[in-house]
């Protein structure tokens, strides 16, 4: 059967967009509009995700498939005043538009073009790179950044271009290893230079007085081809997954079940891939999973970097920037994919093949016991299901997977990898801002922040609530506690929507409960922990522009009461934004979130001290966070996975080279 | 070849020890006490590792091999004092002997088996038995648990011994569903039964005036014989490794080498797997990594779980308690397998096949980059080595494994697996120190606290500092920070030994740091840091033995000056042990660890508050710890690893199943 939709079926309500339904909603739009073509101009067409009460009696088949919908951010010309249409797609009419003149819209690629090649053939910029003084076999790329904010009275679209070389033609080779000193502000809109901003090469603000020669240095490249085979190691031994008698999924359309799992796989231009109606053995678990927002504030003072802060999720989008994956080089075994869709700026939708992989891993010992007396053991295997994507913003790459496994354990794992943001440097200059990662190359630190988002159902209802455990000892009462060993676990229920620490001194531990359901065996309610990524949150202050934008960095937990669209923990619009206008409103409401449909959010990352070890390409950073039942299930939920076998598992006994013999000649 | 060890050639100096010199240490120390073979009875023989001034000359090629040693633990009846003694085993002689009158050795396998004998057959334990009134097919458990500490005066060698049921033969029928309510007291130097001890089954202390008639109760089992080929799930699709060209790692004696990386495979009674003189592409990193120790203090008060806390290394040893591996079961792929020895009561050598292997594994993508431009994409795997053992500690398993990556990081990876240890409970009831796991039966809520020990040797200079970063924000400060964005790093050094604290909150990061190496590129000093494992400590309070007898618990960060034979956290002997002789003892000298020979050890764990999903085997709680380079090299170091591409990996598509169908059935 071909790897590809027939889309013979009406797609769940759930599903993503279909190339068939972004043509639909640009030309409703379009007939809507009535305008010529050229005024006007798409930059996103994604699913509206029906609401919740109206998917829920469906899920139950209690109801009718929620009319398909269809969000679409578009501009009509001359005006640039981004404009929201909501597209009834079923219905084929424009059921809702707003304009959204304060704010600014996602980069598209369109726009990133235009302003890539303005900036590139721009004569002022064309005269300043030739006071480089570049060698004639020098490229010049420029990578427009969202502009990021210092001043809450912009309202042009800006972006910075930071600029740099290539000394090859090879397609991989690594111009982030030689920036050079200029930073061009773009408007998008006019395409007009808005500031030929150049670069600080020493500590402060303080600029060269003319852009001076470039000083040859050499790129440290990650192309294997520039490296030379010689370059690469020689004794890495092939290592092939096989499964031969096929995976353990089945997909349908785009229900997957997989061990007990089974879940609808959505996906967004925003988010990248989504789970919806996750339940396992047949009992709903969540209504929704998903990364909602990931920010990366850079701490370099000197302009123009302060204003350096990308929201990759709502500035970029990690399902618009995810690479078309391929066979054999993210993934070992039995592979599936699946495609999504975006819209060019003239309302065509364009295919977005394989951007998201899924397969199953072998994680190692999943439990084991071993008898002493009999010395007989059982083990079985760790078997997962990975859900994936990667995002290429720009220099950077995040791996974003959802990790089920046969323990009813759901784990959200990033990997942070791709090419750290450079900065030229004086040779021989160190500032407090960063690491020197090559030669005149400075890697500035940084903050990741991620923001999950949570939405539970557990067992389907929609009446959950959010806990906290703390475990502290009992101190000083010799009646029950003579020897001072005891302590205990108070659970304190959430009843108001906000932000809410991490204390590892307490294993404090956030869990979702259902109070209403309560688990045979222990008498406790059905529950599900979170197990967090302990990070240090956002450094600075409330006062900055920094904080203001996403409040979600400030705290690690946050519980919000449901609300249909509440799904981007910045708000929807993050570009040059001047307020957070989500969680900072969400979590702010005077409304009860005990025992009511609850999201429970879960911010996280690191603060990147850079190092010459993440040049040219970093090796993979890995934050896993996870959510595991707790008195959910009345037994381990793997206690029925088949033990492992060497009848199944065909391992290979190394014999060779293990006898004592002479030391190796290198020590 | 056959996998075995010929012993052709002498042994390096970190090796461990050899069945044939397990055997002549016991026959030196036979003719060196002038007694029957009746009065001498052996606990212990283990590698006596050499003094690191001998054996750095020997790694560097300027010295002799150090004289090969063993430690010896003996008893001379008929006194019950644990001698001590070091064997020269290269001069056959007995080089020192101590008398630790005051201390108590580990748990042998013997006395064990004695203990556990004198209990199953005692006529009074018997008859309390009988009042059980347990249906024919009863068979009596006993797991003898190391008998913990309540009283500074306690010199008798104690053992807890608690009492399960199994209601049929299966050799993996679960008793440790069915506790029952006595756990005798027996001493295992003269078996005798101290204190028929009875256990309460209700809030408090208070006991069943009688031992009551057992109420008939299902246990849950996790035997796949007793469950039945129908209670296991029926889905799950084999999965397989294969290494068509073999293992990347080649072994040299007990000398690894595998991509870059180089080191002693260790392995000892007491640690299990023990990496020495570890090496990354020739460069020393670390002259000793190891587990040091682990205990596990339990929550609840009452008589007399409050003495409940095993020192799994100190009393019990990962080696000794380690599983001989089978093909297939614990590891998928092209394993290696290491073996052991311990020694029996009468001196001679008992081998204990396959208690390490080691085996690569896939983990994914080890970094990835995308050039949007040209859309090239290159994408090296993370493959790992993994060095691996189980120990089975009685109800409970730790999975240990060190994992080395082509990044030049490393992990020390603890699963914790196995059963929770189990007290009966009377039905119905709940109490505030643990969950009910299963009908009848409480697991208390306890803490697992691990402390790794590692023993640097960056660039092989045997000078080393412990330092930590910390970053903190630049508040107010308009002239070099207007917008409030900067942050900086601040690096103590740190000059004095002892204990230290992590803090999520400052990103407070350790690290290791050769002050006198400086990176060329960077210019800062070569260093490796630590990531550890955020944990909550001992809750236990100074006053209470828990605390004083592993001071190793109350801080995540230790630092000490290296001294030989200073290993284990908690000091030589924990058995019963009333005052830690380690860490507290060593991290309170009055010297200078700057610039110095250095020893970093890192407590972590997890405070586990006990669900039924945890029965009747855990799912495996994932605990990693890693030390990564920082200015140690001058780019990535997996730089150099060849990309990852389907001709090498042979993935396969899925091509089934994935056009939109209907929806299925259940949903």
């Amino acid at each position: 059967m071909p790897n590809h939709a027939s889309n013979r079926q009406a797609p769940h309500p759930l599903d993503p967009l279909r190339p068939e339904e972004v043509q639909a909603a640009s030309q409703v739009l379009f007939k809507h509009v009535q305008c010529t073509a050229e005024e006007l101009r798409f930059k996103l067409i994604d699913l509206a995700e029906p609401a919740k009460a109206e998917t829920i009696p469906y899920l139950n088949h209690k109801g009718q498939a929620p009319d398909r919908k269809a969000r679409v951010y578009y501009h009509l010309k001359p005006s640039h005043s981004l404009l929201i249409a909501i597209v009834n797609l079923t219905k084929k009419r424009v059921e809702k538009e707003l304009e959204a003149a304060e704010s600014q819209g996602p980069v598209d690629w369109h726009e990133f073009e235009l302003v890539n090649k303005a900036c590139n053939s721009h004569p002022a910029v064309q005269a300043e790179v030739a006071k480089l003084k570049l060698p004639p076999n020098a490229r010049i790329h420029n990578d427009p950044w969202a502009f990021g904010t210092d001043d809450a009275n912009e309202r042009r679209r800006l972006f910075q271009c930071y600029m740099y070389v290539a000394l090859n033609d090879d397609p991989e080779a690594n111009h982030y290893s030689l920036p050079i000193p200029l930073a061009p502000i773009f408007d998008a809109h006019t395409l007009e230079l808005v500031e030929l901003q150049r670069l600080p090469m020493g500590t402060g603000d303080e600029l060269d007085p003319e852009t001076q020669p470039w000083k040859p240095v050499e790129p440290v490249e990650y192309s294997a081809n520039i490296m030379g085979p010689d370059a690469l190691r020689k004794d890495l031994k092939p290592l092939q997954v096989v499964q031969p008698e096929g995976p353990s999924f089945n997909i349908f359309g785009r229900r997957v079940e997989w061990q007990k799992w089974s879940f609808q796989l959505g996906w967004t231009l925003r988010e990248g891939p989504v789970l919806h109606d996750v339940q396992y053995d047949g009992r709903p678990l969540f209504y929704r999973v998903s990364m909602s927002e990931m920010t990366v504030p850079y701490g370099d003072p000197r302009t123009p970097y302060h204003r350096k802060q990308a929201f990759d999720l709502g500035d970029s989008g990690f399902g618009l920037t995810s690479n078309s994956l391929n066979l054999g080089c993210d993934c070992l075994g039995h592979i599936a994919y699946f495609s999504g869709v975006r819209v060019s700026n003239d309302g065509s939708p364009v295919a977005m093949p394989n951007v998201v992989c899924m397969h199953e891993i072998d994680d190692g010992i999943g439990w084991k016991h071993t008898n002493f007396r009999s010395f007989k053991s059982s083990v079985v295997r760790n078997r997962q299901l990975v859900i994936q994507c990667t995002a290429t913003v720009a220099n950077y790459e995040y791996i974003l997977a959802f990790v089920l496994d046969q323990a009813a354990n759901i784990h959200i794992e990033v990997r942070a990898t791709g090419i750290v943001s450079t900065m030229p440097i004086r040779q021989g200059l160190q500032v407090p801002w960063g690491t020197i990662v090559a030669p005149g190359v400075l890697a500035v630190n940084h903050q990741h922040i991620f923001c999950a988002r949570i939405d539970p159902y557990l067992d389907g209802d929609d009446k959950n609530t959010v806990a906290y455990d703390e475990c502290y000892p009992v101190v000083d009462d010799p009646e029950i506690d003579p020897y001072g060993c005891a302590f205990k676990v108070k659970t304190t229920t959430i009843d108001k929507p906000g932000g809410y620490e991490l204390d590892i001194t307490k294993n404090l531990t956030y869990k979702i409960v259902n109070e209403s359901r309560i688990n045979s065996i222990s008498g406790k309610p059905h529950a599900y922990k979170l197990h967090p990524v302990p990070s240090q949150m956002l450094m600075m202050g409330p006062k900055s522009f920094n904080y203001r934008r996403g409040i979600f960095t400030s705290k690690a937990i946050w519980v919000t009461k449901y609300q249909d669209d509440e799904l981007w923990a910045s708000g929807e619009f993050t570009n040059q934004s001047r307020e957070d206008t989500g969680l900072a409103i969400w979590s702010n409401r005077a409304e009860n979130v005990k025992n009511e449909d609850v999201v429970l959010w879960h911010s996280f990352g690191v603060t990147h001290v850079t190092r010459p070890e993440d040049f040219p390409v970093m090796p993979v950073e890995k934050f896993v966070m996870s959510l595991k039942p707790a008195n959910f299930f009345e037994l381990n939920p793997s206690n029925d996975v088949p033990r492992s076998s060497q009848s199944e598992n065909k391992s290979t006994l190394h014999t060779v080279g293990q006898e004592p013999c002479c030391r190796p000649s290198r020590i």
